[in-house]
């Protein structure tokens, strides 16, 4: 007769334990929830039901009998979520992981396979999470692939096979898949080759598929004025004036004919991922911490995501061991965006004998974020602007947090600093900071500020990044940054150190970063014109932005000429590496040097062996800045 | 140097007074706020920063000095909204008015003009508001309309005029309405005559305008299973295998030429009005009330609102005295929705001195909420699904209400009651209700329930209905309805009573209705062939669905014959009526009897006056349960 109390007779018998653990004197007790796979077609309501209670009910661990469990997000806790660089949505989650401390979910070798949107851990304001032995799945994906099985140059046509796996309508010429509770069209794509199991050797010839134009009908919309800023890019905007170029008819069932592509047709054998439209695509990642000390996966798998593996925020001391994203599946891509992701995370964050592949975005991306001054309110008082759409609703930090005031012209560090008292939020565009101290006398709007204490202790070691989209590490960390003992062989930078201000507002030049031990293994295949590890300022401006860099014992086995590209940069030592030439594929920028250095002091080569196919004093080009410079 | 110290200065001097109601006992002291003109320019941020200190810093009046004030969203204070009968959204008010007791709003005959999607007053949980002496408006409507200016009905197109209020673009044939902060296609449309400024006569025959028709490809859809019911009315559902039918070409800057529809041509002259999609066209009411003990509107106009302009919600005690709904700036519609809308409320609703005139869908709407069991937990517990999309998330009540059990096809009235114990919220379509009494024997998923207790006394006295979209009112009110003293002229019936279960899952079987000294001109003029007044179960099903009602002293001024109908009744008097035959417009449906009545008892026509068309003994239809019925 009920659903629940079926549910109830199947739990095992549930523990109460004193906690054991060396932090006893400080947990509380809790008990140890153990469940079985008598729930296990849909483990949603039951877990939901005792998590609540949690708070009233102490847990200290949640154990699942081996084997394979269904989480469907209709009798899912539901919250509202701004989740940083994915979209804002009102979502549903198995695991509410509120305001709880010293929790372990220990899945015992289980995979969890996930139905629809929905986020699988949301874990907010807690302490001491851990989650280990865990497989994590979608029934369904967030993205599509189709093997391209006959082009035409001629016609500029190409068809692709999409399996029984991708159910899809075409709606006026639009292709759209549709899933469980989700719906994409074509939207933002990539080539993997199937062979290499990897991104296609110069997809930026041929991908993204080029689905947009300008509309050539528009009347008057010159005529709707903002009085404030507005963002342009942001979902509700980006699509005035814009129109399909590329449209699908199907030949036969499952077989689609792409028209209006005007980049190179796809090649015959190689497989499109697809994932839809940019600011509608990330709604599901794995994990989603925020405000919580003390976060630890351990043998964790994450084999999908509708978004990021893990994306963590305004969090401290977050380790994650074993902790990897791969497909399965026969799927060519694991998550549809970054691996892992840290925003305005301190303390610890190390990221240990992780594997993070075939995800299409970054392995890791970590930095702050700018937040623009529109309204200087009073001598302690600011209105802040959050800059992009994916930051909306972030909280720049909590009381006597420092705060640096930032105008990027005049330099990229901050010019004067203030302690945070308070911050009213008002809505996710605009906040209201009062500060402990008076603001700076020549505080301006249009300053930026970034919070100095946002910034974590980053350690990346024993981890393989491979086969996916864009970067492995994008590091925008100022404090401590240690890369040892990876192997890369990403498509875009295997690691990418940036400042920039204007488009995602992410903060934090770098300093005090070590990459040594490494092994970087044919990067930036894509085909984009950039160095294997690449510092770079999106503003044409000579201030130093980077500081005390050291690269240091890594092998560069690299297809291409560029290795290293510098800008900006006070301090780097670039000493005892190999380089040398594959022959993985042809060399797509043959006139490159293997080194970039412009705008720069106090660079220093030393002891490393170059068996690239570069020749003498080519192998370094420099700037006026450099130009005693010389590679030993 | 500060927007918001410009702000603090021109703010005219905050008076501290005891109140001096007859409830000063209860009322706490609070502030008399004075807004001046100098925060005109966007009075939003001024207003929000009051409003939240109100529970440290009690207001108990704010005034407006008599002017103009605009309001923009980028610095409303943001909540997100789920909203009956509405779009759900996280949406910005200048009026955060939420914990608030006793609250007077005093525009003085100002006006505030709105600007793109934001909510005017968002009241929840409140106590005692008043908003009086205030026009609203926005710059920007969230429909747009077109000037038919010439039609082809051999070539089935028709060709508009848009004016340079209405910016907007053309993607792949589809128009889109550009607006700030928002923007619509066609969607749903109905034809103005803009000579009587009201719903053109048998717009039925011309609109909708028949925007979407089937996808000719699909592939695989049925592979995509639900573990549970799902909603395909759903936003995210229903635009599944459809695709554009209508295309739009411009013929020059404001000339558009549409292709594509199916229905009659529009005929030249009138003005069609467009809203957008169903599902994402209601984002701005001009009042959202929740969970609030009494509120007043006095001498307040609605000219224009993105959704309805008051929806109120599990509240009580409502009284809205001259509250206007009334277009402005030369625009055909006022609201796009509803006047009013009243869900779950109790103790009094009255509407009184109101004109509701040209809004895009009913004048008032009262009734309750079903929702459907889908699990019995345990003796006291049942999980309940929300039918409807646009019910999403609403709370069926507090506690010790009354429950009713109901199954439909037994019975419209609950076969059960049960009072409510708590409620516990998991996610917009499931809740967990626990009852202070075991559940009845015999409770079953699928069985209804509804509030008994969430109904209200409501009075519509001396109020002018017309020229608007859809009915007069819709009553669905089993406590006490009195409907005397006012004028209807509407394009549906002026008055329907339903009970239905499937589609809306609006409660609320109609009993105690008392119709009287109205007068009914000309209603029913879009075209359906209905009655003026019309009792109506959705479902086949012989059970009384409404009890005990009187139509005395009306004045039907019909062009049409239709006059009552009557089904699942039991307790009708019909008394002293006076009907005659209008030659406004032409007859639509000369076949019709004036009263249809069947499935009904206890039914009585007593000295009522026809100077109709229809003659004799084909005034009344009747079915085999009332063939002795006579009209008298």
């Amino acid at each position: 007769m009920s659903i629940h109390k079926n549910i109830t007779r199947i739990l095992l018998s549930t523990v109460l334990l004193f906690n054991l653990s060396c932090y006893s004197q400080q947990m509380p007790k809790g008990e140890v929830v153990e469940f079985g796979l008598g729930i296990a077609e849909d483990a949603t309501p039951a877990l939901v039901s005792r998590i609540l209670k949690a708070n009233e009910k102490p847990i200290s661990e949640i154990k699942f009998e081996k084997g394979t469990y269904h989480f469907y997000p209709d009798k899912g806790f539901e919250k509202f979520c701004y989740i940083s660089n994915h979209g804002d949505l009102m979502v549903n989650t198995p695991f509410p992981i509120f305001n709880i401390e010293n929790l372990t979910i220990d899945g015992q070798g289980s995979t969890f396979i996930f139905h629809g949107v929905m986020i699988p851990f949301l874990i907010d304001e807690s302490k001491n999470i851990s989650i280990k032995n865990v497989s994590i799945d979608w029934y369904q994906s967030f993205h599509s692939e189709g093997l391209i099985v006959a082009n035409d140059e001629v016609n500029k046509t190409f068809d692709m096979q999409i399996s029984d796996e991708y159910p899809y309508d075409i709606r006026n010429g639009e292709l759209f898949f549709i899933k469980e509770y989700y719906q994409h069209t074509i939207g933002q794509s990539i080539l993997f080759d199937p062979k290499r199991k990897a991104i296609s050797f110069d997809t930026e010839s041929y991908t993204n598929i080029t689905t947009k134009s300008k509309s050539t009908t528009t009347n008057n919309l010159d005529n709707i004025k903002y009085k404030y800023e507005y963002d342009k890019r942001d979902v509700g905007y980006k699509n005035i004036g814009i129109e399909n170029r590329v449209t699908v008819k199907e030949l036969k069932p499952g077989l689609l004919r792409v028209y209006g592509h005007t980049k190179k047709m796809l090649p015959v054998g190689h497989i499109l991922s697809m994932k839809g439209e940019q600011g509608l695509n990330r709604v599901s990642p794995a994990f989603s911490v925020k405000h919580t000390n003390g976060f630890n996966a351990l043998n964790v798998n994450v084999h999908h995501a509708g978004g990021m593996g893990i994306i963590a925020e305004n969090s401290a001391n977050l380790i994650l061991d074993n902790f990897n994203v791969t497909p399965s599946q026969g799927r060519m891509v694991s998550t549809t965006a970054d691996a892992t992701h840290f925003v305005g995370c301190r303390g610890k964050v190390v990221l240990k004998n992780c594997t993070f592949e075939n995800q299409l975005d970054d392995a890791s991306n970590i930095h702050g974020t700018y937040q623009k001054i529109v309204d200087v309110l009073d001598e302690y008082r600011i209105g802040v602007r959050m800059g992009h759409h994916q930051q909306k609703a972030f909280v720049i930090g909590q009381p006597n947090d420092n705060l640096g005031f930032v105008r990027l012209s005049n330099s990229f560090f901050a010019y004067q600093k203030a302690t945070i008292k308070s911050i009213e939020y008002i809505n996710n565009r605009y906040q209201i900071i009062t500060l402990n101290e008076k603001l700076p006398a020549d505080v301006l709007p249009g300053d930026l500020v970034e919070n100095l204490d946002g910034y974590p202790n980053l350690l990346v070691q024993n981890c393989t990044i491979r086969n996916n989209r864009a970067r492995g590490l994008l590091i925008s960390n100022p404090v401590n940054t240690v890369i040892e003992n990876n192997f890369f062989s990403t498509e875009m930078e295997a690691i990418l150190i940036p400042v920039e201000s204007g488009h995602w507002y992410e903060s934090g030049n770098a300093a005090n970063v070590v990459i040594r031990d490494n092994t970087f293994q044919d990067c930036q295949h894509g085909g984009k014109d950039r160095g294997v590890i690449r510092f770079d300022t999106d503003d044409d401006n000579k201030n130093i932005a980077f500081k005390n860099i050291e690269i240091v014992d890594n092998t560069f086995n690299q297809f291409d000429n560029l290795i290293l590209e510098v800008t900006n940069l006070d301090g780097l030592v670039f000493k005892g590496n190999t380089i040398t030439n594959t022959e993985t594929f042809p060399r797509l920028h043959p006139q490159n040097p293997a080194f970039k250095v412009k705008r720069s002091k106090n660079i220093k080569f030393q002891n490393n062996i170059y068996k690239g196919k570069v020749k003498n004093e080519a192998v370094l080009e420099t700037d006026e800045t450099m130009s005693n410079l010389k590679f030993k």
